[in-house]
């Protein structure tokens, strides 16, 4: 077997391709030859800064979280899969002892070995091993591609889910990045039917008007929280159900609190300040729900099924390509802001 | 003003048009000139055999509970609506003051009025009055038929809510009669990404599948339930999540509880006999619910909104149209169960 | 019939015991001598500050909306009670049409005309109305005082609910005035089994503690945030699923957010400055959600059940009592925050 | 270490005291030296009929799966518990890997290895291992028999969850066997305020009232259905909103459908025939959602933490022992359906 070349983060915007060991599998695992992996915005803030929420850079790790690859090598109690399958990774390995694993809430397992953190190598690399029941078969009619955009989209519909989006659900989602529009994708798929997107970039707005948003706002640095309120309701004709924040500015958080209707849900999927100055009381009496949906729960077979049924089209929002040698010009240019989704080819 | 025509129900199969008081609107009522209403399977069985569910045809009906039309006259403390106003009417006035109508589940109220029922004439009239909130306005982009039709569809959202669809449902479908086929194309709205319909009649799945399902089967009078549920897994290459039952057939009801997957969900939305023989213990066991949805639920404002937004196509639903005069024959042709979506047009 | 004498709210701590109109009762509506009227934490903010949460003293209003009496005339529409029944009185005459109501969350009603604010009067007073369906029978083993002092009740059982106590709960209530307290007692009624309360009075915790909390913290002004979170841990043993927040103080907002196990829930009852700076993106991270309870919500008949059945002692929770002459020195002496609850007798 | 002696099951009543292979731990279990181990319904039914639901006696098992006893070896990978610690014996051992325990819905795993069934020897021996995170520290003011009582207790907890028991529930339960009377506890401690409680044998009904039932009916054989309807709903002055039928008798089921109030819930315990005859379409209309509850799920920490705080008081409901070498007079004993709960020490 050939040697593994993986991208290594060694320190703030420090990438490197070099050699990593070939992992070895046990009994319940498979051994992967990546084909693909996407960039996500949490490996972003991890190359630019060392660190993303509660996860710091401590020592060097693969980065990489969105993988997609060939089974080359099962363990020897793996039924479920085959050398040869194509497998999208979901990527994580929750200890499934604790009260969260148990209760079916993994995502908040304290002990998640969620790839791509250190001790947990990402998928950025040549050759990968994971736990089996952690690798859902990719459907015939899905590339490799897809497969690894899969994971943003589970974390939508993790999301969507925790929001309560229903057949005509009136939706804010701030924010017009990857995860911002995907929320919005996912949110027309389970039936939401008006949908307005912000964003302080005006090509992102463009980009979601395509993928789905019926309006979109462009939010100067002049408006005051309620002057945007104002505006969102002026557009939508009405306060929105539900309001999603994508991009955790503390001013989205704000508004968030001030549009939403009441008895609505405010769900939080960006990572935002540790402490933030809002009016969480008048949201509060009005029952409106603040909630945030942590990474991604059970979503992964929904995805694939979501994909698979041309219901979501993730070929649209697949729009940069770049070989794993160029993987640190890629997250140089994802730090612009401009790109949806870029995939990075082994 | 013009007198008031009218659809009446003298007893099993006796439609007459005659002669129906003008009716007299008060504070809270607007006076509306129907314009077009839908035929349901709930009237049907009311014209055949007088009865339907717990409701009996006591004294003579009119018929009618789709209905939709200008407003032409607004009670004094009306301010919702004008005179001019396009309206579907959510038929039913639940009383506001049970435990029912406090908790939300007006249409549990024991005394709903509900349109077409003894005491509360049904909408196949020129001249309807109704309570201002269960009035509807109908957006500009949709048709009067389509406002006619939202009807139904606000029952196939309420079952679907009832039934739990999510995105990446597989969904059982048992009966491709009218509320079938809207229960396919309501959860297909709200992300089923695999549906299967049944019938005993071949040409209602050709227009199912043409309208949203993915496979159909014909049932035939020789499948033993146990057949008819290894057709389905092998169609399906896997377990519903949730089944919904269409048609009322006990045979439905079986199948359903055998198939339906574990942690699943039945829902019942056919009428059916008043006692059943089920395999009801192993579906209990494996913790599959059964549950029914009765008429609709805070799901007109939605109904529309799906409509509106285009994530439901009314128009193909819709495919055949009689004048009021002609209401007996449009119910003898219903009988046939070739109509997918009758209207009458007064 | 005599005349009414009210306890009228003129401007900040200017209450009057004046004449106020007769009521006159409409068809749907019942006239009610109060016997008795309970003093809450909102009441004594409108008579300090004239002003609570939205809510603005703008013309005289009579206090109180924890009123209980007999009826004595009832309107010709009204079947379900009759002179001489004892009623407790639900604060609150709701519209009936809006979204809000017909989605079973009256709570949020843009106009519910909840007693003792603006328009609608509260029944600090001898002679009161009230729209029938929003009176509810006392259960012949309660006094009339413990039919005022279900109001209270009624609230936290709202708010429990939102809370979501299951048996095995562990919770922390911040706050012990009456609502925290009455939050411990309800949530052991639930089946909470560990609940910690917090005050910054050691006396209200003393109280805490014989109604029903299992551990008491004395808050210190020198703590720091994360200390009281260390404290609360190391009393409990681990942290708490649910925490309460029944006293609106931003610190306690920190500490709920910091403190709740991850999937856990904050409930803010307590209201709260309009602006918080609070570590939200921790707990929106760890799943925690946050919600508010306002007001009551279809438990009003819970309530009165829990206390009939014994689940709930009222009696004990009463510990006060002030002739309606005396109401002006019944909410000075409710400033002191010493007294549990106090009930005013006409 | 000494040798093992069990009780198992060879045929229907054929129950063996005989030496039974001495377990060996792997990484993640314990070995424990059981103290007690209570009787269940389903052992019941094993010992008598050689099946129970589902499960057939193909080949010998050691029954009992209520066993409590001291950890005596840990595997090299267990943290959380440690040689000489009581533990309670959650019964199971899921495959952590499917979709139902990755959804928190271990009770559904299809090769749940659920101790007493073929290839999960049962806790009736001396010597028995567990995996560590199935075994549930016992709270030092608990005794070892309530330890071991705690398992149907976990059982009604998990029933009582389903069923949506509130503050205020009015609760019937059908039958007052074990199941039955811990079910009217458990919903007592959850805030159920009125309980009525049948049974076809008057000395069960007496226990059950001295447990927590407000009221109790006997069945006679020549009630009809209608009757015992009329029965219950007089003596409860209104319909239950939750049912709960712990007998599995199809009347007991026609009885549930026909009484519980519109919109509540029928929950089935009780293992019954395979098929019945049922008024399904009458529930189903007025949405009473009727649904199973298996075994238990995640409920031991909220049992063992209801008991030890007092909530449910299992002392009383303990009514008699045997030794491990009666084990079949108890067994024999049980089936007159006079004992509440047996346990059995080693």
């Amino acid at each position: 077997m050939a040697e593994n070349i993986a991208a290594v983060l060694h320190g703030p915007c420090d990438l490197r391709i070099e050699k990593w060991p070939m992992p070895e599998i046990n009994d319940y695992e498979v051994l992967i030859k990546i084909d693909c992996c996407g960039i996500c915005g949490s490996d972003l803030k991890m190359y630019s800064a060392g660190r993303c929420g509660a996860d710091r850079l401590t020592e060097p790790i693969v980065l990489g979280h969105e993988g997609a690859g060939f089974v080359i090598k099962v363990g020897s109690k793996v039924s479920s899969l085959a050398a040869g399958d194509r497998v999208a990774i979901e990527p994580t390995q929750p200890c499934r002892a604790c009260e969260f694993c148990r209760q079916g809430r993994y995502n908040l397992c304290p002990e998640p070995r969620y790839c791509s953190t250190v001790g947990a190598p990402g998928s950025l690399c040549h050759y990968y091993k994971h736990v089996a029941d952690f690798c859902h078969k990719i459907p015939d009619n899905l590339s490799m591609e897809e497969g690894a955009a899969v994971q943003p989209l589970a974390i939508t519909i993790h999301a969507c889910g925790r929001a309560g989006i229903k057949v005509g659900t009136t939706l804010l989602v701030l924010g017009a990045g990857p995860i911002g529009v995907l929320c919005a994708m996912t949110a027309r798929a389970m039936g939401a039917t008006k949908i307005l997107i912000t964003d302080v970039v005006e090509s992102r707005l463009e980009t979601a008007k395509k993928l789905g948003a019926d309006f979109t706002l462009l939010i100067r640095k002049e408006y005051s929280d309620q002057q945007v309120v104002d505006k969102i309701r002026e557009m939508l004709g009405t306060s929105p159900n539900v309001t999603m924040d994508a991009c955790g500015f503390a001013s989205a958080q704000r508004v968030a609190m001030m549009v939403t209707r009441s008895g609505g849900t405010v769900v939080v999927v960006g990572i935002g300040a540790d402490t933030v100055e809002v009016p969480l009381t008048g949201a509060l009496l009005r029952e409106v729900d603040v909630r945030g949906a942590f990474r991604l729960l059970n979503s992964y077979p929904q995805a694939l099924a979501a994909v698979s049924s041309g219901a979501i089209d993730l070929k649209s929002f697949i729009t940069h390509r770049f070989p794993l040698e160029k993987a640190r010009e890629a997250m140089e240019y994802a730090k612009t802001g401009e790109p949806m989704k870029i995939i990075i080819h082994m």
